[in-house]
């Protein structure tokens, strides 16, 4: 049984306003709490369901948070009810500190910055395409849902403990930092660009995509260097936002 | 008011077992609804939220609809709640018929087969994807989720009727078909091929997709021809399907 106390934060996490206040939140599921155990986030917690303990993959989690002197707690079936945060509980989660960035955290490399990525799947997925091309780095504006959010962090698969991953307070400053202070490039993914077959990769360059329905916003348009576009020549009227994500990330590592 | 007779059988659309007794599917929202009054389809119904029949848009639809002899029902907001497959009914919905598709249908151009996608969030994408792309055929194997889910319906954003997508019932003797009957040879995308960069898009060509987790199954190793990866050189374990798709897809039109 988890006490009051710890079943009453696991909650509150589930809201971005408390994961806000006590800068953590919670990575559910084997894979993610070992890639997050693994890494140099800050892990607070380990809760796992009582009667799940002895299956081998778990065992081993409890093991490696003993040994960095983690908290485990056991929960019993009745709790997870409140603390889960998909429909089956995948028998452990983690309450992981947030990492708090500057920019000086992620100006090795290219950037890909998102303007507005409203829907958590999304943003998960391209965090995890991010890792799989060895790509280092991620700003988010301030209208991005919360990479913290239980669904974001779920599809990352536990790359989001590999992606330096920087929340942003006011994209335009921070873009007009990169350009002045850093010397990159802003380079912005539209309907109006080069082709993308054209796009020659670079290291001090942003990659700058907009919302799916919008396009970049308009406070934006003159920090823009140079415009890219993925020409189709079907019938739909966009490309999903994370499509769009992974081709260019796919030309920018061959 | 619906009849209470169109209420249950919309109702029983939400499920696969009903959608395939019927050959039909339900299509929500004012873009899909458009799409499909606009396509070859055979559109069986329009359902309009009654309260809603005087916003342009969907003024436009009922205008459609009827210059097509199509029937129209309005519905008031408690049939809403027993009708809708999203949190939020958008004001109109139709039912469709399913399209059969033979073989012979999806033998012009490259086909985006794939042999295990569950989520149907993927499978709307890479609808979406392949009509951005110009791509014209996707085969689905057996073990794919139902096409006409209403979640992969709304994801593939109207594209579900541009593009010609043959449910197969035996992958393996569809591609065996594909292979002896029509000249085509088979592509799988997976972990051990040569890099994406080599490949030479082709007309008679089907580019096999397994599943996210366990890759392309034993059945269909003897028929691969070629095998192709996607390299990357980051820490994450696997793409995101549709992601993989994406990169394939822009490979094959640029």
């Amino acid at each position: 049984m988890l006490s009051q106390k710890i079943q009453k934060h696991l909650k509150q996490l589930q809201q971005k306003k408390f994961r806000k206040e006590f800068e953590e939140f919670i990575v559910e599921g084997v894979k993610g709490v070992e890639e997050g155990l693994n890494s140099d986030a800050d892990v607070a917690l380990l809760v796992v369901e009582g009667n799940r303990r002895d299956e081998n993959d778990i065992a081993e989690l409890i093991t490696l948070a003993e040994k960095s002197e983690i908290p485990v707690e056991f929960c019993g079936r009745k709790d997870v009810d409140d603390i889960k945060t998909t429909d089956t509980f995948p028998g452990v989660l983690a309450v992981i500190g947030q990492e708090q960035l500057d920019l000086e955290d992620v100006v090795e490399g290219p950037i890909i910055c998102l303007d507005e990525v409203k829907d958590p799947g999304n943003l998960g997925t391209i965090i995890r395409t991010a890792d799989w091309f060895g790509i280092k780095n991620i700003v988010l504006s301030e209208k991005c849902v919360d990479v913290y959010n239980p669904k974001v962090v779920r599809s990352t698969m536990g790359s989001i403990f590999h992606v330096n991953i920087l929340r942003s307070e006011n994209i335009s400053k921070t873009l007009e930092r990169l350009k002045k202070e850093f010397e990159y490039e802003v380079n912005a993914l539209d309907m109006e660009g080069k082709d993308i077959t054209k796009l020659k990769p670079k290291n001090k360059a942003v990659y700058l995509f907009g919302s799916e329905s919008h396009g970049v916003s308009d406070a934006l348009e003159e920090l823009i260097d140079n415009r890219y576009t993925i020409s189709g020549s079907g019938d739909a009227e966009s490309l999903n936002l994370a499509i769009s994500a992974g081709i260019l990330m796919s030309r920018l590592s061959s």
